[in-house]
């Protein structure tokens, strides 16, 4: 229902066989992309997927392995001869950034439709997810996002009878619709549907310190994926300096979260043997999983009963 | 001595396994690069080879495909430490181009120097070549580029020993300089060295017609690297309308400058089993190579005796 694939992993410069770190999700016919540093729409292709359906595009911050790969993305949307408009969201100075990219792919088939975001968060829906952007701590304004997927209470058939609600309106009021009657007679959601179920949750951040609003806004994700720049206890001074985390603190944000499983990505292009660090980040977050390219998973409902 | 490396080969956008057309020639030191769109810089990094040691970028014209990768090029090169000026040349609009994409990499550890190209042909000495850019036929400013390495002629020992040169001027005079002796004489190169041998060249074209440019500035190139966007005859139509070349095209022009050999590049996304089509192509020209991502050649003086 929900895939989400980490197209890259890597943090700083693209390497060999390790894109830079971005997020595809795809959902109900739309895709979402996460960041687009060099090399994005190799990976995309890697993928076996088109660059012609994404609809919307979040970017943290606009250091250039974030967003050095937007201008090729663009023209490859283009190339697929894509004419709906595309919602570009991100920090202060979206504009002023994309159009100054956009020297070299002045030329689109499509509309961009940017909205910046400047307060410490900030909610909105696009592309069929409730989206909260959170400012995290780096060294140039940066946000995290959380993709929420809501999903309606349960449908109480029996109910519906004992209020004597006609069977053509079920449909309206089950999509959450209120509905009136010829008579007058009004029938809201609330009176046949049970409490909101379980949705979908996945939240992204890199480039950051570890920070209170990560916390916040990760709670309870089904997929927490956290950047990692270093795994080598003496690398902390360097991340705290260059405003990254450790996998470690990423693992303590994790479990702080209570997230349901950890992704860790954007490796510092000097991390090597990072496997042997996964049994100490286990003992702080058991359900850490370190990112590789291209890692996909489907997320769907959980079945209530 | 002079190391040619075609870094990638594809036309219009990256593939998986195909990166975009790039040429890097190392000689004597110095590093020179030719076009560097989205994912040269891993495309290096295959290579083994570092970016630290670009001193010149040459550009041929500015769509996406040849310079989306300029950004993170710069800041690879910034993150080994490179101090010493670039120098980069290109069409009309050079510095406003490259500064727009600096957007996301403003801060460098070395200056840029700007050589920006507005005559058909323009001729300069750069990281020991003797360059020629020559304007092609495209559908935005473009150019083509000749690079030479000059050789001197043979030095003559019995000349100068018959014209009572001091030994220790002979040194000087190898190396084209004229020196006085205290008595006032003076000694010329042209006394002691026999005429300019053989030296190495190359030539690089790309997304353009066919011209007779080309053919003039290809001259006598050890190799000449040239676009072959299509090779399906089916294509010529296509090739016309957006100004690039067919397989036997870029043949033709090999033959009618007298090449030692060809290196088909800048293939077309849709371009596959183009093995098929050399055959044709080398009843053409015979020494035609069909390009392939990395291939490397190093070209030395050949002896003459």
């Amino acid at each position: 229902m929900l895939d989400v694939c980490l197209l890259g992993t890597a943090g700083m410069m693209p390497l060999p066989y390790r894109w830079l770190t971005s997020l595809m999700c795809r959902y109900n016919g739309s895709d979402l992309l996460i960041d687009c540093g060099e090399g994005t729409q190799i990976a995309l292709a890697e993928k076996g997927w088109s660059p012609h359906s994404i609809d919307t595009m979040l970017f943290t911050h606009y250091h250039a392995d974030h967003i050095s790969g937007l201008p090729g993305m663009l023209l490859a949307m283009a190339n697929g001869d894509r004419t709906a408009p595309l919602t570009i969201c991100g920090p202060k100075g979206l504009a002023r950034v994309v159009n100054s990219l956009r020297v070299i792919a002045p030329d689109l088939p499509f509309d961009i439709i940017y909205r910046e975001i400047n307060a410490p968060t900030e909610e909105f829906e696009l592309g069929g997810y409730q989206i909260t952007a959170f400012r995290v701590n780096h060294n140039v304004p940066c946000y995290g996002y959380s993709l929420f997927i809501p999903r309606l209470g349960k449908f109480d058939a029996e109910a519906a009878q004992a209020q004597n609600i006609p069977v053509k309106f079920w449909n309206a009021l089950q999509h959450g619709e209120s509905v009136t009657d010829e008579d007058g007679t009004e029938y809201t959601p609330d009176m046949v549907m049970g409490p909101a179920r379980r949705g979908l949750k996945v939240t992204y951040t890199t480039d950051t310190r570890p920070t209170e609003s990560i916390a916040v806004n990760a709670k309870g994700s089904d997929i927490f994926i956290c950047e990692g720049m270093y795994c080598d206890r003496d690398k902390l001074k360097k991340a705290k300096t260059n405003k990254h985390m450790m996998f470690t603190e990423a693992a303590s944000l994790a479990a702080k979260a209570e997230v349901s499983e950890l992704w860790l990505t954007h490796f510092s292009p000097s991390l090597v043997g990072a496997e042997k660090h996964m049994k100490e980040v286990k003992k702080i977050f058991p359900n850490t999983i370190l990112g590789k390219d291209g890692m996909t998973r489907e997320l769907n409902f959980i079945d209530e009963e």
